[in-house]
C-alpha cells in the first residue's frame, strides 16, 4: 500500500450513490459501478425507488446496514449539507459531489453554501472531491464515471479540474494506445484539491506518467513546491486553462478557479521541469510519447516517408518543433553507394523515396540504416495512405509492400514515431479504403508499441519535448 | 479572354503526350485527358505502339498532320531537346516537361542539360513548364495530372512548386468543398515560373484566390513587385518550403530551389500584404475561409457549443490565434433575463450549455441571438459528434436534435465557423457512428456553406488572418 491518506479513499469496499435513480446522472454513476467488475458493496439511495438497477434501493444513507467507505453525490446541492452529516456517521472518507451550482454560479448565495459544507466536511473529517466535476475513472478498482472508458488500466494518470475534458481525453487517447491508472475530475476542489492528487500519483506503483488539465491553484507556494517534487519522480504534463483574458472569465465561471499570472505560472513549471502543452491534443501526444519511447536525450532526428514537398515541410517541422535534422552522414552515403543505390549523393534528410529509380533501397531499408547510425537520436517515418481509392480491397499488407514497408514495425532499434494523418471525410468518403486502412494502421502500430501523431509537426515536438524534460533532468 | 500570354498556352487545343504509354507516367498523364472531357485533339506519342487507350500513336511528334498547341513530356531527360526541337516544327507553344533528373540531382551534368534545354526553349520560342512536376489541373478544361481529382471546376488556384504537394492538397482541400480553377505544379521553373503564374491569376476570371506553395523564387525583385500587385486585387496565401536550415538543404534536392533568407521572404510577404501560413493544413483552411466567409473586418467572436474545460479552451485557443472573445454584451444578457434564462447571469462568452436547467435556450438559440447583435463580428460553432457509441442508429437529424442545434445552419446572418473534430481512429472504430455522423455533418456544412475546421485554434488562426487581410488593405 502507498503511504497516502488518498489511498485508502481510492480503494472503498463500499460505495453509496446517492441520489442513484433509473435515468439521468444518477444512473449514468451507478451504471459503471454495476458493469465494470467493482468488487465492494454497493448501495444506491434514492427514497423514491425499492430497487435499482437490481439492487435494493435505500431512503437514506442512514438506513444502509453497514459503513459506507465512499459516496457519490447527484442530490441537489442544498441537500449536501445533510449528506455530510449522514455520510460521518457511515464512516465515510470521503463524498464525490457530482452536485454543482456553487461558487462557479458567480452567486453569492451559492457560494456560502459551499463554504459551509467545506466547514461542515472538515468539522466531521469527511474528504470532498469536488464539487461540480465526475470524480473517479480507477479501472482497475472497477469505478468509473463514464461507462463508455476503456475497461483494462493503463499507467497514465489525469488529474482534470473539467470532468467534460477528462471524458474527451480518455476516449481519444485511447485512440492512441493509452490506459489509464487513475483519472480525478476535480472541479472547484474546495478540499481535496491538485497537490493532493499530484501526491498521491507520485507514490502510486500503478502509476509512470501524470497529466494534469488545470484552470486555477488553491495555493501557489504548496502547488510550486509539489509540483517540483514530483516532476522530479514522474513527467508531469500539464495543461492550463484560462490563460488569456476571455479564458480568464471562463475558468470563473466554469470552476471558480482564479486563473492567476501566466508569467508567475510559467516560471513555476519551468522551474518544476513540468512539460507545459497548449491544447489536449497536445496533452495526448505528450502521454503517447513517454508511454512509448524509452527516454530521449537528444535531438537528431533521421526523418522518411514523405515526398516530394511534403518532405521539404517535414525539414522545417522538424526544426520549428525544436529537432535537429542533420545532414546523411557521409558513412551513411558511403553505405548506399556500396550497396549500389545510385542517388547515393543526391538522397538527403529527409530521404524522399520517390526519387529513386530502383528498388536497392526501400523506405524500411532506410529506417533500418538511419537506426543503426549512430548520428541519429530518433527517427520519424511518415505513413500516408493516399491515392488508393480505386483499390477498394486493398489490405494493409498488400499496401505496406506496395510502398516497401513490409516488416517496417520490427526493423529499428532507436525510438520510432510514425505520421498518420487524420482526415476530415464527408459522407461520401466515410467507408472508404484510405480510411479503413488509416485505421488498420494504427491499430497495427498500438500493437507493435510505436506511436503515432496525425501531423509530423506534432511527433516533433512531442520529441522534443521529451528530449528537453530529460536533458533538464540530467542537469540537475 | 485574357490579356496574358499564358492565357493561351492553358487553353490548348490540341495536346500530345510524349511518352504515352498503356501504363505508368505515360499512362498516367494520358488517362485523365481520355476521361475528364478534354474537347481538343489528343495525340499519344510513342513508337513502340500503334494504338494507346484507343487512339492512334504517333512514332514522333512530327508525324502528327496538324499543330500541337501543349506537349507533356515523359520522356528521360537526354530525349528532351530533340523534343523541343520537334515542337517548335509543331507550332507548340509550350511543353510540360514531367520529366525530371536535372539540376535538383545536385550533379553537374544534369544541370547542364537543364541550362541547355531552356537556350533551345528560349531561342526556339517554346515556353515550359517545369522540369521536374505533375503540371496542369484545369478541370473547367478537362486536363488533369490525377484522373480522381475533383472533375467540377471552383474558384480556387494553385499554384506549387512541389507535384505530390499539389495532390494532397487538392484532395484533402475537396474534402473541405474547395474545388479548383486552375492548378499548376512548375518544379524547377526554369523558364515560366511563380510570377508568371502569378500575374495569369490575377487577371484569371476563373479564379478569385490564389494559393502558393513555394520552394525558392527566381528573381527576388520581380516577385516583391508582382507579389504586391497580385496581393492587391486578390487574396495570396503562401506556403513557403525550405525554412530552416534543413528544408533549405531539402528544397535544393528536390527543385534545385535557392531557399533565400527567410527574414527578407517574411518583410516582402508582409509589404505585398500576402498571408503566409505554416502547413498545408492551414493553407487549406485559408482557402476554405476566403472561399465561404464574406471579407471579415472585425475580430470579436462570440463562441458556443463547448462545455466546461473545452469552452475554457477554446476561449484561450480563439486569445492566441488573436481573435477577441468580448464578454457577454449588458444588452444580450438581459434579453436572456427577458427569456426567462435562469443562468443569464452566469452564462459567459464562450457559451458553455452544459450549465443551464430548462430548455429556454439552445444552441441554435445563442447563434442567432448573437448573430442578431452588433457587438460579434464572427461565431464559432463547436461541434462534437461523441457519446453516441451506444446509438448506432442515430441520423445526423436526430444527433441535432438532440443536441438542439436543428436548424443551426440557416440562423445565422453573421460568418459562421464550424468545428469538427478529425479523429484517430483503429480499426475497431472505422465504422463507428460518431464517425459516420461526423462526416454526415461536414457534408451538410459545406452544402450549406459554411466553413468547418477540425479544431477551434485553427477556425479562428484562419479568421484571425482573414481579418488582418482585411483590415491592412483597407488601410492603404
Amino acid at each position: 500500500m502507498v503511504d497516502h491518506f488518498l489511498d485508502e479513499i481510492l480503494h472503498p469496499r463500499s460505495i453509496a450513490v446517492v441520489g442513484a435513480s433509473v435515468s439521468g446522472p444518477g444512473w449514468r454513476f451507478l451504471l459503471p459501478l454495476l458493469r465494470r467488475g467493482f468488487q465492494g458493496k454497493l448501495y444506491p439511495v434514492n427514497p423514491k425507488y425499492q430497487e435499482i438497477g437490481g439492487l435494493k434501493s435505500y431512503a437514506s444513507l442512514k438506513e444502509i446496514p453497514d459503513t459506507v467507505d465512499y459516496i457519490i453525490s447527484v442530490v441537489p446541492a442544498p441537500q449536501v449539507p445533510d449528506l455530510i452529516r449522514d455520510a460521518a456517521t457511515k464512516g465515510t472518507r470521503a463524498v464525490h459531489l457530482f452536485t454543482a451550482r456553487f461558487s462557479e454560479t458567480g452567486r453569492p448565495q451559492a457560494a456560502r453554501l459551499e463554504q459551509e459544507i467545506l466547514e461542515l466536511a472538515r468539522q466531521l473529517g469527511v474528504r470532498i472531491i469536488g464539487p461540480n466535476c465526475m470524480g473517479v475513472y480507477y479501472p482497475a478498482w472497477g469505478i468509473s464515471f463514464e461507462e463508455e472508458f476503456p475497461k483494462e488500466p493503463g499507467n497514465v494518470a489525469f488529474i482534470s479540474q473539467s470532468g467534460n475534458l477528462a471524458g474527451e481525453t480518455v476516449m481519444a487517447a485511447a485512440l492512441r494506445g493509452i490506459r489509464f491508472s487513475k483519472v480525478i475530475s476535480y472541479g472547484n476542489a474546495i478540499d481535496l484539491n491538485e497537490c493532493d492528487y499530484l501526491e498521491y500519483l507520485a507514490q502510486d506503483p500503478e502509476t509512470a506518467i501524470i497529466l494534469m488539465y488545470v484552470e486555477g491553484v488553491k495555493g501557489g507556494r504548496r502547488f510550486v513546491s509539489t509540483l517540483r517534487q514530483v516532476a522530479s519522480v514522474k513527467p508531469v504534463i500539464i495543461l492550463k486553462g484560462g490563460r488569456g483574458e476571455a479564458g480568464a472569465r471562463a475558468t470563473s465561471s466554469h470552476t471558480a478557479s482564479l486563473a492567476g499570472s501566466m508569467e508567475i505560472w510559467e516560471a513555476a513549471l519551468e522551474q518544476a521541469n513540468a512539460i507545459e502543452v497548449d491544447s489536449v491534443e497536445e496533452l495526448i501526444d505528450m502521454a503517447v510519447t513517454f508511454r512509448f519511447l524509452p527516454p530521449l536525450k537528444g535531438k537528431r532526428v533521421g526523418v522518411t516517408g514523405g515526398a516530394g514537398g511534403a518532405s521539404v515541410l517535414a525539414a522545417d517541422q522538424c526544426e520549428m518543433a525544436g529537432l535537429e535534422v542533420i545532414p546523411l552522414p557521409q558513412g551513411f552515403r558511403e553505405q548506399l553507394k556500396n550497396r549500389g543505390v545510385s542517388v547515393w549523393d543526391w538522397l538527403s534528410n529527409p530521404a524522399d523515396l520517390s526519387i529513386r529509380e530502383d528498388d536497392r533501397l526501400t523506405v524500411k531499408g532506410i529506417i533500418e540504416l538511419m537506426s543503426q547510425d549512430p548520428h541519429f537520436d530518433l527517427l520519424i517515418v511518415m505513413l500516408h495512405v493516399h491515392r488508393h481509392g480505386d483499390q477498394p480491397d486493398m489490405t494493409l499488407d498488400d499496401f505496406l509492400k506496395q510502398h516497401q514497408l513490409d516488416g517496417f514495425e520490427t526493423v529499428s532499434t532507436k525510438p520510432l514515431l510514425a505520421v498518420v494523418p487524420e482526415r476530415s471525410f464527408g459522407i461520401e468518403g466515410w467507408d472508404n479504403v484510405e480510411w479503413k486502412l488509416s485505421c488498420e494502421l494504427r491499430s497495427r502500430l498500438v500493437s507493435n508499441g510505436i506511436p503515432f501523431y496525425p501531423t509530423i509537426y506534432r511527433a516533433a515536438l512531442a520529441a522534443s519535448r521529451m528530449a528537453d524534460y530529460y536533458i533538464r533532468k540530467d542537469g540537475r
